[in-house]
C-alpha cells in the first residue's frame, strides 16, 4: 500500500524570493491552474499583507475554482502585546478568504530574542493566540516553525514547546522548517524522529538548499514520518532555493512506495517544470534532474554505442515515464556512433566506417573551437551534413545588404535594412524597417523570398537567443545567435557565430529558411510521387 | 581529531561529458594548477586512449610540476581474450606517464551480458589481469566499479567478487560509481556499510546528480565509511552531472569533522567556482550553494532587516569562510530596508519613511517590469537614486548617432559609427569602425568623450551580456544588456532595456561612462579639499 504524502508548493511564495524571479497576479494564476491540474495539494499563493500584488492573486483566485488543491494564504503570527483581533497581518490573512491559512512563527531563542525583542514565554504566548484565531474563524491552518532546526539545536525543549503550543491551540499540521538552509540530512532524521514522540498532529518539512542538499532532507524528513513536504517548482527560493518538486516527487513516488501526486500526471513533469520557467523569464537548467534537456542526453561515444543495445544500462528511470526524452548530443567528444546514429535520424546513409563520417567529426571540431554548438540546433547540423556529402542546393544568393541604425537628438531611433538577393538569376531588391537591426533584416529577407516561396509567410521565428562568447573582450567579443523557427507546431534550431551579430543572426537566419525550405519541397515531392 | 578524506577531482574526464562543456588542453592545465593549489589530492586528467586532446593535457602535465595533487589518467579494463600487454587502451594508460591510473570494470551482470557480451567469469578476469599489469608498472591502482549499486541490487555477491577481484589483484582503492545516478541516500548507507565488511582497501565513492542527490548520496558513503570521495567541480558532468565538490566539501569540513583540504584553503572555493565556469564558458549558476552570487543574497524585507541584527539569524555560515559575500537585492519585492540599506552605502541619506523611498520603490517597481535589473547593474541603480533625487548631471548630451552594417556579395561585413555629442556647448564628432554595430558605437563614444576627459582611457568594457526578454517574440524582442566595466580591478555593472539591441547598448554604455566620470570627479574633489 502507497503512503500518501501532502505536497504543499511554495513556488508563488517563497519562490518570488528567489533572485531574478517575478511574477505577475496573472501570471501566479496560470501557475496555480497547472499545479493544480498536476494534482498538487496546498498551493501557498502569496502573503496578503506585503504587497499588492499578492492581494491581487488572492482576489482573482477566489473567483477561480480549482479542482483539486487548496490555496493557501500565508502570514506570521500577530505582534506581541496586541489582541490577534487587532493584528492587521491576522485580519488580512482571514480577509483573503483562502481555507487554509499557514503563519510562520519563531523556534530560535536568538530570533526571538533578537529580531521580535520578546521573552520566551511571549513568543509561545502569540503562537497559541494566533492559531487559535484562526481557528475561530474556521480555517485549516498549518504552522511553519521558523527556524525549527536551529533552535532545537540550541534549546530542544524550548523548541519543541513552541510545536506544542501550535497543536494545543489546533494547529492541523506542524511544519519544521530548515529556513537557512544549513542541518545536514542525519540531523534531519534525528530531531524529526524526535519531533514525532512528542507532537499528535501530522508534521511536515520545509528545507532549504543552502548545502545542496534541500531533496535530500525532505526524502530524510519524510522516511522518519514527516508526510507533508513544502517545496517549489524548479527549487525556485530565497537564496540557493527551496526543495525542489520536480526531483522530490519523483524520487518519493517512482523509487520508493509514496503517493504525491495521482501517478498518471507524473507524465506532466518535464512540461510543468518548464511552464513555471517560462513564466519566470529563466532559461530552464538543462542540467535539472528527471526534467532538464540534458538530463537523458548521452555525450560519450560508450554510452551512446550502449544505451542504443539496452536503455537500462544508462538511464536510472525511463525519461517518458516523467514527460522528458532521450536525446543523443553531436560534439567534438561524440564517438562514430553519435554521428552515424544522428545522419541516421536526418535520412542520410554515412558509412560507418567511412572517410565522410571522419571528416564531418574534423568539422563539428573546427566549428564548436570557434563556438558553434550543435546541440540546440539540429537545423543547422543537418544542413551542415548535407552540405559536405553534397546533396545541397542553396535556396537564394546574397548579393549585399545594409542595415542603417539612427538616433537623433530627441531620443528616438530608427532602423531600416536593405537587401539584394538572386533566386535561379532572377534579382529581387526590398527594403524593411525593424525595431533592431535584426528584426528589420529579417523582415527585407521575408519580403525578398515571398515572390518566389510564398510558403514561407506560413513559418515563424519562435525564439532568439544570443549569447556572448568570450564575454571578456567587451563590445568586441564573438556571440553565437541560436534561432528557433516554427511551423503549426514543428520547431527546429539553427546556429551562427561571429563577431559580428548580424552576421551571426544572418547565418542563423538563412539556416533556418533554407531548412524550411528544404522540407517543404521534399514534401511536395513526395506528394508528386503518390 | 578530523578524519582526513580523499578528494579525487575529475572535472577535466567526467566533467567534460556534460553538455556544453568542453576545455582545450591549456584549459584543463590551468584548471589543474588552481586544483592543485586548492589543495585536491587527485586530478583525473583525461582518458588518453579516447581523443587528442586528452593525451595532449597528459604531455603538457608531465611538464609541469604539482605541489600537491597527484594526476590521474583514466581508462578501461583490457578487452577480453587478449592479454594486457596487448591492449591498446592500457597500454596508453602506462605511456600517459601519471603515477596513478583509474580504470573502470563492471559490477552489473546486464552490463556485462550486453554491453561487454562476456561471461561473468572473463569478466573477473580482465579486471584482475588489468589492475595487476598496471600495479607491475608500478602505478597506484584505483579501481572504479562501475554501476555498483545498480549491480549489487541484481546480484549481491557478484557485485563484491569483482572488487575482491581488484582487491586481490593490488588495487590501492576500490570506488563505488553510481554510474546512473539512480540510488537514494539509505540504499548507499546500507550497501556501503556491506561493502565494508569484505573490502579491506580504502573505498570511495562516485555519484551523480539525476535524483539531485550527488551530493547527499556522497555525504551518505563518507558516514558509511568512505575515505575517498569522486566529483567535479560546480558539478559539471554528465547529464545531470557528478557530486559537487563545491558543495560537499565545505558540508564535510565546515560541519562535520572531515578534512579534505587545508582549512585555509577553503576561502578560495569561490573562486575556484568561478575560475572553471569562465573557462567552460558557461554562466555561473547564481543559487549555486557556497559559491552562487544569490547564496548570501538577501531578497525579502524582514530578512534583510533581521540579518542587519544579527547576520546569524539568516546565514548557515559566514560567507567569508568560502570566498563568497553577503549581498542585499533591490527588487520591487524590497522592503525598505533594502532601498535605505542601498542608498546608505552610496553615501546618499534617504528619509527611510518619507516620500523618496516611496518614489524609489514605485519606479523600480516600473522599470522591473519592463525588464530591468539593477541586481547584477548596481551603478544604473545608483543613477537611477541620484537623478530621482536631483544629484546628478550629465556629462555629455547626444545630438545623433548612425551606425551601418554593411555585407557584400564577397560575403565580407563592414560595421561604422558616427556620432555627434555636446559637452559643455562644445561638439565633438567622431566616426570609428568595429566588430560589430555596438562595438564600434563604443569606440566612437570613446573617440568623442577622450577629448574631454582623458582619463576615459583607463576604463575598459569587462563582459558585455545580452538576453532576449520576451523570446517568443523572435527578432522583434526585448532585450536586456548587462555590462560590466573595470579600471584597475574595481567593477560596475550597469543595464539598458530597449527592443533595439543597439538602444539598449547605448542606455548601458552611457551609464556606465558616466558612472567612471563621476567617481573620478569625486576622487578629485576629495584630493582638492585634503
Amino acid at each position: 500500500m502507497n503512503r500518501s504524502i501532502d505536497i504543499f508548493d511554495t513556488t508563488l511564495r517563497d519562490g518570488t524570493q528567489g533572485e531574478k524571479v517575478a511574477f505577475s497576479a496573472e501570471d501566479k494564476l496560470r501557475i496555480a491552474r497547472q499545479l493544480d491540474a498536476f494534482g498538487i495539494n496546498y498551493i501557498e499563493g502569496g502573503w496578503p499583507g506585503s504587497n499588492p500584488r499578492d492581494m491581487e492573486f488572492f482576489e482573482l483566485a477566489a473567483d477561480a475554482s480549482f479542482e483539486h488543491a487548496r490555496i493557501v494564504a500565508f502570514g506570521s503570527t500577530c505582534r506581541a502585546g496586541a489582541s490577534p483581533e487587532e493584528d492587521r497581518n491576522l485580519r488580512l490573512l482571514v480577509e483573503a478568504g483562502t481555507s487554509v491559512v499557514c503563519i510562520f512563527g519563531k523556534s530560535w531563542l536568538l530570533h526571538v530574542e533578537k529580531a521580535l525583542q520578546i521573552t520566551a514565554g511571549q513568543n509561545l504566548e502569540i503562537i497559541r493566540d494566533s492559531v487559535g484565531f484562526l481557528k475561530q474563524h474556521g480555517k485549516e491552518v498549518i504552522y511553519d516553525a521558523e527556524h525549527f532546526f536551529d533552535g532545537y539545536k540550541s534549546d530542544p525543549e524550548y523548541a519543541l514547546s513552541t510545536l506544542k503550543a501550535a497543536e494545543e491551540a489546533g494547529a492541523d499540521t506542524v511544519v519544521l522548517c530548515d529556513t537557512n538552509g544549513g542541518t545536514l540530512p542525519h540531523e534531519i532524521s534525528e530531531i524529526v524522529a524526535e519531533v514525532h514522540k512528542r507532537v499528535d498532529i501530522p508534521v511536515g518539512i520545509h528545507a532549504h538548499n543552502d548545502c545542496e542538499l534541500g531533496v535530500a532532507n525532505a526524502m530524510a524528513a519524510v522516511r522518519s514520518g514527516c508526510t507533508h513536504v513544502q517545496g517549489t517548482v524548479n527549487g525556485y527560493g530565497e537564496r540557493c532555493g527551496n526543495t525542489n518538486l520536480c526531483s522530490l516527487i519523483p524520487n518519493l513516488q517512482l523509487k520508493q512506495d509514496y503517493e504525491c501526486i495521482p501517478d498518471e500526471k507524473l507524465e506532466e513533469l518535464t512540461a510543468l517544470s518548464r511552464f513555471v520557467s517560462e513564466l519566470a523569464n529563466l532559461n530552464p537548467d538543462i542540467r535539472q534532474p528527471y526534467v532538464g534537456r540534458s538530463a537523458f542526453a548521452h555525450k560519450g561515444g560508450i554510452h551512446v554505442s550502449a544505451v542504443m543495445k539496452n536503455e537500462d544500462t544508462y538511464e536510472h528511470v525511463p525519461p517518458s515515464r516523467v514527460g522528458n526524452s532521450r536525446r543523443v548530443l553531436v560534439s567534438d567528444l561524440s564517438g562514430r556512433s553519435n554521428i552515424s546514429y544522428k545522419a541516421e535520424q536526418l535520412g542520410i546513409k554515412l558509412d560507418k566506417y567511412g572517410d565522410n563520417v571522419s571528416e564531418i567529426v574534423q568539422k563539428l571540431k573546427e566549428l564548436e573551437n570557434k563556438g558553434y554548438q550543435f546541440e540546440a540546433a539540429e537545423a543547422s547540423f543537418e544542413l551542415l551534413v548535407k552540405r559536405m556529402t553534397g546533396v545541397w542546393e542553396e535556396f537564394f544568393k546574397l548579393e549585399g545588404f545594409r542595415i542603417i541604425v539612427e538616433k537623433n537628438v530627441s531620443g528616438s531611433s530608427r532602423t531600416e535594412a536593405t537587401l539584394r538577393i538572386k533566386v535561379n538569376d532572377q534579382a529581387e531588391h526590398c527594403a524593411a524597417e525593424g525595431n533592431g537591426p535584426v528584426h528589420a533584416l529579417d523582415k527585407a529577407l521575408r519580403k525578398a523570398l515571398h515572390k518566389f516561396y510564398p510558403e514561407i509567410s506560413n513559418m515563424h521565428l519562435n525564439d532568439y537567443k544570443v549569447r556572448v562568447l568570450n564575454e571578456k573582450d567587451g563590445t568586441g567579443a564573438d556571440v553565437r545567435v541560436l534561432i528557433d523557427s516554427a511551423e503549426h507546431g514543428k520547431s527546429w534550431g539553427t546556429v551562427g557565430v561571429s563577431h559580428n551579430i548580424i552576421d551571426a543572426s544572418w547565418q542563423a537566419l538563412t539556416d533556418s529558411f533554407g531548412y524550411y525550405l528544404a522540407q517543404k519541397q521534399k514534401s511536395i515531392q513526395q506528394k508528386e510521387v503518390i
